[in-house]
């Protein structure tokens, strides 16, 4: 009876938070492209984790923290035109547990010189709200 | 009482879970160290998924299956000099459910033009087999 009951909430569970939890990610992060290409940086980054644990790493560097990560952000775009126009394609998001997806995706900057290149994010439910723990972009 | 027993059991499973399997892929990463330092790049890929659906993202294209990995692998390294000596530092490990486990670390190969970079990959629990089933390396 106690390994039913177990197996019964577990199923429950996983049945109830995966789909509203990954469109909720996928509508976070239509929010961040509409946010990038408002020119609205701040915007951009309250889907961050807003902690100094933070992690975006790059081939070069690990950035810590959510103001680190945000003056990158503004020391590589400073203007509006140099951000360009944002376009997410998301490959894969995968619900791992209740509180946590993980995403494959590539991301498109179409300005004067194109740039693009793939990401990999974990999204944590911190309290009430899903956020970016650790986003790998290349 | 359900509820009681609900949260004793899931307690029990992420304290039971956690720290070993966090190890066992600390261990499974320095075999493939080890595998890859003796020119072996089989035993170095017998800890990424052995399907189709394994995803292996670098900044200009993501790469798909098992076996697609490895051709990759050979032809960026066809002899044991290019391989280089491998060194793999671990930044954090992070158990994200029964199932899941992520890791952040740096990678190093020394030889004569030394190169290193980042990874994030996300380790899953199938069978028996803790597996790569997302490698994300810049």
């Amino acid at each position: 009876m106690k390994k039913f009951l177990f197996a019964t909430a577990l199923l429950t569970s996983l049945h109830f938070y995966s789909q509203p939890s990954v469109n909720m990610v996928k509508a976070l992060m239509t929010a961040q492209e509409s946010a990038w290409n408002n020119g609205d940086l701040e915007g951009f980054m309250s889907s961050y984790w807003k902690s100094d644990s933070l992690k975006f790493i790059g081939s070069k560097a690990v950035t810590y923290g959510w103001q680190a990560t945000l003056d990158k952000y503004k020391r590589a775009y400073p203007t509006k035109t140099e951000m360009g126009v944002l376009k997410f394609s998301i490959i894969e998001a995968t619900q791992l547990a209740k509180d946590a997806v993980y995403v494959i995706g590539k991301w498109e900057l179409e300005k004067e010189n194109p740039v693009s290149g793939h990401f990999t994010l974990l999204w944590r439910k911190i309290g009430d709200h899903w956020v970016i723990v650790a986003d790998h972009t290349s």
